[in-house]
């Protein structure tokens, strides 16, 4: 029935979903964005930054096992961490299952953000905020990747590059640059890379051809995160050429040893994700842009 | 801007999705449903059914190359071939690729939606209502398999099971224990399973049990296909215990003698498809619902 | 933008409105219908039952001044007052500005609305409640008239007639025939009539030509209030033929004496009021339905 | 049932209407604004600029009746007529009922748009574009204005003042002393004036308000039309102080000797029209605010 109260968000100028609404739990601006955190009947709790849906209770598990876990899994014993965005907590959260990692630094510009997501959003962070190993800095990532030290893994976990947007910036080869010069010899990276759907496919494939311009090892891979509306792309990212060949030898230690369970990650899914189909492979292959400061990538 | 023509799918009770409307290129009620053939910006050219997005230009490949070819690759030589459904043509066009294929036996109840679909849907069928090989059956495909002869493949392509709606009862044990009887010792079959989104579970879940109640090997499997709005399911089912595993022999020999490309099936993607994530392989085996005709499940 | 949160109103299969939507303050289910308050953007804070905009912050002085004046104004001095629905007290507010009331009876099926009218919609019942010249009732109204004494106005205030509802049995004759029962020798009533416009005049005409069964004196009168979406009909009724006649002689003397001021009403507005457009005369007496107990009126 | 197709109007940033969508006759754009013709479920064919509701064929009798009959029937004899805007024909449909017209002179923008009404909006000109009195020129209305000749009415029959939109310049203080000039001694004039909601009235009264700085009598009147969504507001200014005196002497006669019948207009309506409700008035009486060409209006 029409006479209900609806979440509706466009996703291109062509497309979008809509969401029964329950509560609206928290609705205002920050100095950066928009914030609502919204129940819906779909979704249960969501945290919705301009309009744009960026996490729900029912499904961040997959969107942020799937940011995380192959990063991590990858290299042997990861230490040190850094989030660029990630202020509801929830990749901090899954980094911090990995027995070796030390220190996970989060920065994300929107201190109110982080302050909302302590206050209303307990199932993204479940304590992250208060482990010893957590610092948040609220700045801009780019800026702090300029001057930060050696990272293990980087972890770009930030909204879509919308119009006029903070993240417009942090999309493109100069920042991917940033992202390399601060990881260390054997380091690797992973960003969120927008919608991998057919028909709305450019910014995932730029993003991928941009990352290739800066690293010898590049895996786009892609989620089905059914808030997200459509399969979202992610982009991996390794100095180390060798790295993807080492899957399988620690794989079942690494899980047997996590503290806290997982959801959706292990071997089987891991193979799913990276398994692309051919239209997409195709895609990416014929992809030639190059998105660089000066020709940013920004979306609806 | 809101000021403008939109096509509205509710998919659930609280979740759906909109679709700018830039032609209402056919609308009108058949005997057994509503049809529109409506052109979106987001997808192109649609085929509704009773309000339902049931395929697009831009993205019926991946629906109708992920149903098809699994089975048929999967069976050295396949020849007769049974479509449930598949009125608009783009299951038999993908099936007559197949170069050892001498019959396909489309069963539709709705001979009006087939008329359209010879009128306005040429980017589907593309000539193969007009292939000497194919014949085309009017009436119920569960009265139709009833009284069916032995075949190689049958492939399952309806719309979801709408309460009240005649695909009901093409959805429940007695039905699959149909397929099971006219098929071929080492016959396969497939069907359509509805979405695989981790909050709409349910009939996937439930369709893949019931299945296994009746057939040795089961494999359900899901693809993006975005004008679906949510991962799409699909369960594979065989008589022959062994076939699953003699995927790799014959797997690159069927694609390079395959008449016609393909756009989205591929080993890589086959991969892609069976590899499913945790949480669905844990649902799956969790699920003990078994659907029968004095118990169907029906959507909203 | 369609980003955000909507309030949806379907009023006809054909036809609705949508709101923007601030804060959902109240939702829940009484024994009788849904009950949301919810804030607008468009409309402030808003009573809606079963899915249907009731009365809105910003424009209820239309509604109940419109609803409440014409009929008190004409009385000289009315004194006892029957409200057949009304629970969220504004049409009692009404009712007590004229200093001649003695005596307000609220027949409302449902406490729990009551009860959440006093606590969340102040701006509506301002105190009426707490008035000792007020009694609520919890019951069906049509059973309260059957067995009421003898009222000097009687003021239906009801939702509309929705299919399956408890406000179909009254809009019929014999639930007219019950009114005319309980007013005085010169008593007059008034019902709200739903909709009048152009494109929906079938309840608004008919519903005043069931009146004319069973008054002698009926006059059907339109409003605008913009959160109905559309003009909105009432049917004023009266047992007294001379009565309309003597509006002009005490009508200024009754605007002076009242407690409390009005925004609506006065007598230029009670004019316009009564003026109807041409079609909508038209289409009144060529109306020949006639709603009764056995053959009712509802609503999608 | 949200499944279907809908055309959406958003009119303010809160509120907007939906129609159930037919057929979509025409889509384009010319050299001004995005032309829709659509067939609706709500009010059949709807002519459509830029996203907004223009007329409708089931209601589009309501708005060029209460727009031309006022002017014209208070005008013994006129003769001359000028239409700013009114590319449709209906506007000019009305004038030419009245016996005593000889020339009327429509001035729109946008040839396509006249072009395209004369090929699919047949009831709104019903053949008023092919008699022999009417003269079209496609120019701004504010420059042909400068330049004419004294007619005995203006009617102004524009869009609403759209952001960056042609039509804000037509209704600014400049403007209408524009209008001033080119009317005869005893020559009236009447705009529309967008929304009367009461939610929604700062363009009426600011309009209101405006004239009342050019033309010595000034009257605001409204009108429901439903497709509009909410009542509508006109502004009938005049050269004449005694002109709205005359209205009874010869109205009768007027409309005994139209070429044609009238649906909405007659003395009953146009009383109706004409008393406005007491918050509107106080609303008008309190407006300050001038529109000028240095400090236009415009909207969403």
């Amino acid at each position: 029935m029409l006479n209900s109260r609806w979440f509706l968000e466009q996703t291109t100028k062509d497309e979008g979903a809509f969401h029964s609404l329950k509560e609206i739990i928290y609705s205002g601006s920050s100095r950066y964005q928009r914030i609502d955190i919204l129940r819906t009947g779909s979704y249960g709790k969501c945290l919705v930054l301009d309009g744009k849906m960026q996490s729900s209770e029912v499904d961040e598990f997959i969107y942020h096992e799937a940011l995380v876990h192959p990063v991590l899994f990858l290299l042997k014993s990861p230490q040190k961490i850094l989030i660029a965005g990630g202020g509801e907590g929830a990749t901090a959260r899954e980094a911090l299952k990995h027995p070796s990692v030390s220190e996970v630094i989060i920065v994300d510009l929107d201190m109110e953000l982080v302050n909302l997501s302590k206050k209303y959003l307990d199932e993204w962070h479940r304590g992250a905020f208060e482990d010893r190993r957590v610092k948040i800095f609220f700045e801009d990532a780019r800026n702090f990747i300029q001057k930060a030290e050696k990272f293990d893994a980087v972890i770009i976990d930030l909204p879509e590059p919308a119009e006029d947007g903070p993240a417009v910036m942090l999309y493109t080869k100069e920042f991917y640059e940033g992202v390399y010069k601060c990881l260390g010899e054997s380091g690797i990276a992973v960003t969120q890379a927008t919608s991998a759907a057919v028909n709305n496919l450019k910014a995932f494939t730029a993003i991928t051809n941009t990352i290739k311009q800066v690293f010898p090892v590049v895996r786009p891979y892609t989620v089905n995160v059914p808030s997200f509306f459509s399969p979202w792309g992610f982009v991996f990212m390794s100095k180390d050429k060798d790295l993807l060949d080492t899957v399988p030898k620690h794989f079942q230690t690494g899980l047997d040893n996590l503290k806290g369970s997982l959801r959706f990650y292990d071997y089987e899914t891991h193979a799913g994700m990276f398994s692309l189909p051919k239209y997409l492979r195709d895609s990416i292959e014929k992809e030639e842009r190059v998105i660089t400061d000066s020709s940013p990538i920004s979306f609806y």
